[in-house]
């Protein structure tokens, strides 16, 4: 019997239901969708990062580092990225933010699927992933 | 050479097209995307349990358990959630009925993802799962 | 350490972005968002198969077929199909479509979820594609 296990980083604000921000079980590390919140701060309801497709982008690959390293894993172990966005016209910049912040990736990048989906007011992108360790 | 076996609980009305309502090849179970029809009646096309949120999403997590249970698994193997949802005013009255349907978990919660989409008119929520089992 | 491998078919363009068109590694292979771009031609701009559902339907399940073989699966090792379309109206014409496309299949098909999104001007489908090999 494997154990399925919660990751939950110290810099993440408890999550709005009954649900994980991460779980790992055996080799497989599943990563809930994230959005560019920053690090919880006790008592303050979560903040963005700022307004711009930039600050949430860049915030949003963050923290699913960061539950990725909470869970033993790294970007390296990626197989696969879901990232939602609210307007198509935002493609080309996220692919430039996305470009630059895995430059120096020495393995090949995760598969990706990339569509348009209502969000929250105020939030622009929304991140998952799913990694396989070892 | 683990063979892939289709799970079909009879619940379910047949699926409309060449899908599986689930999926199981070694430890990995995957549940197709569930909406809240009620348990099939031979010659009468689906039925939604019903036009509120509420309604529909027991129904949804009863139909994704269905499949789970057909599969021989349980909501303790489940490492990921998707939410489709076509109303963000809808996530604070979903949240509340997941945390109460989930409250006796003894393991942890599934990772999960919850994003604003098209359905099919009448249809408010869609839910897939992903299980890792053993 | 199992390695983690690239998949880039001959007849696919460059992915606009630091993603792979399919990711191995282990017997778990994760085929990225594909669309009805016909294949690759050096330099022009990725171009889809026609206006019509029909032939993108059919330009996108090659297209995933492509990354299939080339990372050593076929359809029958595939566990889930995700079915991005962006009208409702489009669902039966894509069942028929997808239905005949895999008539043939000896194996139980993959499980699926469909849902209605958003997508770049002209695309009017995006299919993933998560396969368990062995």
């Amino acid at each position: 019997m494997t154990e399925k296990t919660a990751i939950t980083p110290a810099t993440h604000t408890a999550p709005p239901a009954r649900f994980s921000h991460g779980v790992r079980k055996g080799n497989i590390l599943q990563v809930a969708g994230q959005v560019g919140f920053l690090p919880a701060v006790e008592g303050r309801a979560p903040v963005p990062a700022g307004p711009t497709l930039r600050e949430q982008t860049l915030q949003t690959l963050a923290n699913v580092e960061a539950v990725l390293k909470e869970g033993g894993a790294s970007w390296d172990d990626v197989m696969m990225m879901r990232v939602y966005l609210t307007d198509t016209a935002h493609f080309a910049e996220m692919n430039e933010i996305y470009d630059a912040y895995f430059a120096d990736l020495t393995v090949p990048p995760a598969a990706r699927t990339t569509v348009y989906v209502g969000l929250p007011a105020g939030l622009l992108i929304e991140i998952d992933a799913m990694a396989v360790l070892g």
